[in-house]
């Protein structure tokens, strides 16, 4: 169905090393013809990693450009907004990075974007909605395999201050007083996509927050109850300065049979009474292959995205609720 | 400081499996001389295997001899208020099987019993309070192995209905309308027991509950939110139909490391950044002996008892409270 031509907003870390490694498998479907970002040696770095193309250092002089038929925005948050706008001003279709905000008015603005500029095309780069791993858990709770799920346990413990998460902790924007939910909102979003993909909308959220390393935002520690529609019980763990260890899991429990999902691993292993466990693993690919390709059918066929700014809303939401809830020390209702 | 003349009440699988055990390695201490069940073939069964001593079929006819200064009682908890007023006013000191009580009028009611028949001793038989397991994290925890603790995640996964708990299941008792907390209060109360032991007061409770198995009785999923008065969080899933899974395992994330206790293997591994792991498994005795030395020490020495009427009363209240929260769908204060 012919490439798409691709300006890139932001040069970061985002484009370098998850979006860029997807894109560059995918000549058929698209091609980077020019890129922006604000500081010059990166502008051009990313311009030549890419094959040597046009770059500039202000978004109003991609988006104004004839060679571009859609933006994919990497920037800091607070600037998804603004350049969101602009962009489908100039009638480009625009993929932005998650989080769509981090509050609910700006969220609502983007949403506004939905009807206004239809139709041309608007996605969140949610690239867990589009992650093997999870296809498959899906495919084989809707098969049964493990009967009606029941609850959902998600352990994810990390240290951000060390390692190769080091580098995010490094990204000033991310401690900007704005940004109060920090990692929580960051990787949340991730963890509330899958959830509502697998196992349907989430009704209420109780949370408590711990702050254990004040270089990694002002909450880094948040135990979330969340109670599904479907009447599961889950439970979050989104522990980022987890001393000395790393460990992201997901326990889920069905009245049939139990399965245990290594995020890490793209490992899935079902266990049943008296039957030997079962296990699989799947791509290791993040999902971002099949969020470009989401992108383009959308641009060419009219079919909506998966990914939509409605989606990644109701991500946003749940994780909100769960920050508020751990202010008030309360439950909070989502509707 | 020489022997202790024990009556048991009760030869279930308790007195069986769990007292017997101990108490047998325990010559110098205590000395069982009769033993009591309504149940003849029960009672005599279990007076052999003790050494072929006296049984009676009524606890009246056990408290009223003269060769007992103590009991150990192991009967349905409904009972358990009963027949330790009863024991005390013979004047014998009394243990008794947790849980105290499952409503706290009863509870109370044995508080008060504290005050009325004081000198004499009285516990409750929770024996996590002396395993050597949790006496070790302690130790580890206080000498600031992994600094300020912050974070408790419990994971308690196994299927009661199924293997070696199936015995469990079949006790009638367990099942009957006057026990609505089941599982959760039967194996919960050892869990809040090391959690106080542990961290400390508990100062609020939310929970969500789950019923998978109606064989194992009203509710047998619950996660459970607490926060401790340290304002360390700490998250508790008992899943007692987790199909196909045996996993009981506690994370405690400190501001200096992570501790990860294995129950099932008595094994303690400590992580802590850029340092090689560090583990120890400690025997894998399950505190019945520690618990049957503090009640000899206790009547001969005048000592309080560790595992007192007053701390399992608190371990209770906690879960009283989360199956409270999980009905209302209100976080719960604890006073």
């Amino acid at each position: 169905m012919g490439q798409i031509r691709l300006g890139i907003i932001g040069c970061g870390i985002a484009a370098r090393e998850l979006h860029w490694p997807a894109l560059k498998t995918m000549g058929d479907t698209f091609r980077i013809t020019a890129v922006c970002n604000h500081t010059e040696p990166k502008a051009q770095e990313f311009a030549e990693l890419v094959g040597g193309i046009p770059y500039v250092l202000d978004y109003r002089d991609l988006i104004a450009r004839d060679d571009i038929d859609a933006v994919s925005i990497m920037l800091p948050f607070e600037l998804n907004c603004r350049v969101t706008e602009d962009a489908l001003k100039t009638g480009k279709h625009v993929m932005v990075e998650k989080p769509l905000a981090t509050d609910i008015e700006t969220s609502e603005k983007m949403i506004a974007l939905c009807e206004k500029y239809h139709p041309l095309v608007m996605m969140v780069a949610e690239n867990f909605r589009y992650r093997p791993l999870y296809r498959r858990v899906k495919v084989l709770i809707d098969e049964g395999r493990i009967g009606n799920t029941y609850g959902i346990i998600w352990n994810f413990f990390t240290d951000v201050g060390t390692g190769a998460n080091r580098k995010y902790v490094s990204t000033k924007w991310r401690f900007e007083e704005v940004y109060t939910g920090g990692f929580l909102i960051d990787g949340g979003v991730h963890i509330t996509a899958v959830l509502r993909d697998l196992f349907g909308e989430i009704t209420s959220v109780n949370a408590l927050t711990a702050s254990v390393n004040p270089e990694a935002g002002r909450f880094d520690t948040m135990n979330t109850q969340f109670t599904m529609k479907s009447g599961a019980l889950c439970s979050l763990n989104q522990f980022y300065s987890a001393r000395g260890v790393r460990f992201n899991s997901i326990h889920i429990f069905g009245d049939a049979g139990s399965m245990l999902v290594d995020n890490d691993a793209s490992k899935i292993t079902i266990m049943e009474r008296e039957k030997p466990e079962y296990s699989e693993t799947t791509d290791e690919e993040r999902g971002y292959v099949g969020e470009y390709e989401d992108f383009h059918n959308a641009i060419r066929t009219g079919t909506p995205v998966v990914s939509s700014f409605h989606q990644a809303y109701a991500d946003l939401k749940a994780l909100l609720a769960a920050l508020d809830s751990a202010k008030t020390g309360a439950v909070v209702r989502i509707d």
